[in-house]
């Protein structure tokens, strides 16, 4: 009885099982902020950079630095790589097939679905375990709220496996078993940041063309942007899904008609059209094309290659 | 003391001084949704359309058609107009300067700056008040929450006349003294979106080549524009402003890097890459500047003319 009921007032910690070990290759911005969030959740952590250097603050917070990558491989029986592009993770991978096979990667750095189905089709080829991911944070949203990463992959029990130490990183979500969806989803939603920014970026230089502060615009930028990305976000994606574009709201012949004051405007007030050029030049095509009562929404279709 | 009493309860609106009469000039769309509001307003209205019969519904709202502009410009102290473009504006009204003469002119067609100091000077040249204005609404939000009209003019006084009417449309944000600031601000919001809805349409294409439902991506795709969107717009103001555009977080360098896994997969998933070839070159010249260890805040000051 003494002894359970000092088991009982043990701290929470000390009943927890241990953390399973993870090895992190390339300890860049992003690699090291990954390592980082692992060390502080508990996990054995080894690590390798190509330029060795960089293993130096994250030894200090408890981690292994590795000599070779595949001294790290064969540490854990999960491995995160996130290097520049996926050329790089081919290169750095592709002598390892054996010390990895059996083992689980976990492919974070940026590429396209092809490449991540490249990279699927050679694990597969040599019992690896591939999982790709996409990261949606920056560095220092690491193991923040809010930031998550998309993953993707043929063994999604592999996934439920690993998942707790993915957790570690950021919030996960699993987008399918085609291991090209993660880059997919990742593509498509910086690709709406893309087209975001390049819109402040165009509308900060043409506030700025009189002198206004941007500071002093910003708040009506932000809540505007905010507000049409709310109504046409999900208006275009009812648009899409049901093939019906036709709107009362605002159409295409419309906005072609009233484009044409914005790039004239940008002239006026001595700046580059470069970015939006393309949209009246699409807008034209639409109207062209027949689509002038349809929404913006159609611009998606027309998107496609013919 | 009764008749005080009876004086007390007697409804509100009673009391209410009679509200000012206002000229509507051009009923389309925006036109229509405009003169219904001042008529929801209790404003004694003359409407005129060059298409006649478009009077014909707000004359059933208890509008009063006139049958010609110049009879309905001296109706009213207050003539708006909401033309197509600014080119019908002038057509429209250069034959009615007299009539104008020592009356207000709110011109809610859209335009450059340009065009609204040279209406401007013009109306100045003929003893007429001239305010410019920018709708931000669709027709359906005038006179809904959230809706809001920009207006400038060197007249302040006149608009803080007219303001009381005016409120019956939309929320006023007067932008200053310089005629063309009204369409500064409303092409600078309305460029914002353009981006913003280039991104939306490119992300749809991206995700729809691979069959996924666009009403499934689209929670994901609001929510991380619209966190982006929080971060990006006072993050680029804070850069513009200072002349700081150095970043720890994202820089142009690794931009321009991870940019063409962009353009390779909208082509690999079948898709044009047009509207953001521009972006890739803008990122190019950046680097090639020797920005690359700044941020996209930088992009605003490369979009002016050199
Ligand atoms: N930073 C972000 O905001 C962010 C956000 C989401 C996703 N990502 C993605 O995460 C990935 C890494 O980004 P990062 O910001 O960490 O980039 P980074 O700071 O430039 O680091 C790149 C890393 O890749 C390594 N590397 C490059 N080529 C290599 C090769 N051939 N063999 C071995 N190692 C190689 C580098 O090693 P050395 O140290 O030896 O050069 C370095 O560790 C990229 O795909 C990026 O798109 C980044
Ligand atoms: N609709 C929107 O969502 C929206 C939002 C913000 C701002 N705006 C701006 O508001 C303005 C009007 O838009 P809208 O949607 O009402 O367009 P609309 O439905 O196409 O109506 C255009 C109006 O202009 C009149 N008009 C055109 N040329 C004329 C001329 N030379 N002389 C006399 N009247 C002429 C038309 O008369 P007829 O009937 O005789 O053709 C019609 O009343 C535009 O500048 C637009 O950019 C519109």
């Amino acid at each position: 009885m003494p002894a359970q009921s000092a088991q009982s007032v043990q701290p929470a910690q000390s009943v927890q099982p241990a953390q399973s070990p993870v090895t992190v290759l390339g300890l860049g911005l992003m690699g090291t902020a990954l390592a980082s969030a692992l060390l502080k959740a508990g996990h054995p952590t080894t690590v390798w950079n190509r330029t060795a250097s960089k293993t130096g603050p994250l030894a200090a917070q408890g981690a292994t630095p590795a000599d070779t990558a595949r001294d790290a491989i064969t540490a854990s029986p999960l491995t995160i790589v996130c290097l520049t592009t996926n050329k790089d993770v081919r290169a750095l991978l592709a002598p390892e097939a054996e010390s990895l096979a059996g083992r689980t990667v976990v492919n974070l750095t940026n590429g396209t679905p092809a490449q991540a189905r490249e990279l699927a089709a050679w694990a597969a080829d040599h019992g690896i375990t591939y999982i790709d991911g996409g990261i949606m944070a920056v560095p220092q949203m690491i193991a923040t709220p809010g930031a998550y990463i998309l993953y993707s992959g043929t063994d999604e029990a592999a996934f439920a496996t690993h998942r707790p130490t993915l957790q570690a990183l950021a919030d996960t979500k699993w987008v399918g078993k085609d291991p090209g969806l993660a880059a997919l989803y990742d593509l498509s939603l910086l690709t709406g940041m893309y087209g975001m920014t390049m819109g402040v970026a165009q509308a900060y230089a043409l506030i700025g063309s009189e002198g206004i502060p941007a500071g002093e615009f910003a708040p009506l930028l932000r809540d505007w942007v905010a507000a049409m990305t709310d109504a046409i976000v999900p208006e275009t994606a009812a648009a899409v899904d049901t093939g019906q574009h036709l709107t009362d709201v605002s159409n295409l012949a419309m906005n072609r008609e009233a484009f044409t004051n914005f790039l004239q405007a940008y002239a006026e007030q001595g700046l580059r059209t470069e970015l939006f050029e393309p949209l009246q030049g699409l807008l034209d095509r639409a109207v062209e094309e027949g689509h002038g009562a349809d929404g913006l929404s159609r611009l998606v279709t027309l998107l496609k290659q013919s």
